[in-house]
């Protein structure tokens, strides 16, 4: 169990769990939104690199290690019931997502549609971000 | 059950819910974080007003239904893993927390402890915001 006593006040959920919101520092854009348990919150605040709780993959998750987009620490921040982050970060290769597009929240509600926005667009191909894997 | 088909293509958990982020539309700034289930998203795009989820009273929760800081919805994003979603607001009053201040979000990590950011100050007394009940 880590023991940083700034771990303690979070509400950590059942799982042990707590959601990380990641905004671009600058821009002021919401990049993505995952979760964290106690040991990546502590290597997060340790390495000022965002470290992630992949629940898919039932491991720590480096923001970056295949894709080097890495996500740098600007600030972190808590809500007023402890329960949420959020990460202000510089986001390496402006890149946040995993399609290419420099925020996951592409997908715009239109009438009753979901609607992939053009503005939003692929900055770099998918395949050529993980080619190297 | 809501019929919407904007609704489907969402991945609830198990409790049906969904973390919806509400964020500035105009300044960017994330405001809070909160659940929705399907008839809260529903109820949110009928009436472009923000309708959550309460975990703590399990019932439908009209922001503002007691302190008058309605969000109007300027636009609903969903991420790409369609667990997520990022509601853009205008929020009335300027002020979304409970305590007062614009954003719930004003814990910030210094060192290893958490600090309740000048900069983030109380707008308006909470007492005075939730004295008509």
């Amino acid at each position: 169990m880590t023991k940083e006593n700034y771990l303690d006040p979070l509400k950590w959920t059942e799982d042990g769990l707590i959601p990380a919101i990641a905004q671009d520092a600058v821009s002021g854009k919401v990049l993505m939104m995952a979760w964290m348990n106690r040991e990546s919150l502590a290597q997060t605040v340790a390495s000022r690199e965002a470290v992630y709780w992949s629940r898919s993959r039932q491991k720590l998750w480096h923001k970056g290690e295949s894709s080097g987009h890495v996500q740098h620490i600007q600030f972190i921040l808590l809500d007023c019931d402890n329960d949420v982050v959020l990460l202000k970060v510089n986001q390496v290769g402006g890149i946040a997502c995993h399609t290419g597009r420099e925020s996951c929240f592409f997908q715009g509600l239109v009438g009753s549609e979901w609607v992939a926005l053009e503005k939003e667009a692929v900055i770099k191909d998918p395949k050529e971000i993980y080619s190297h894997e």
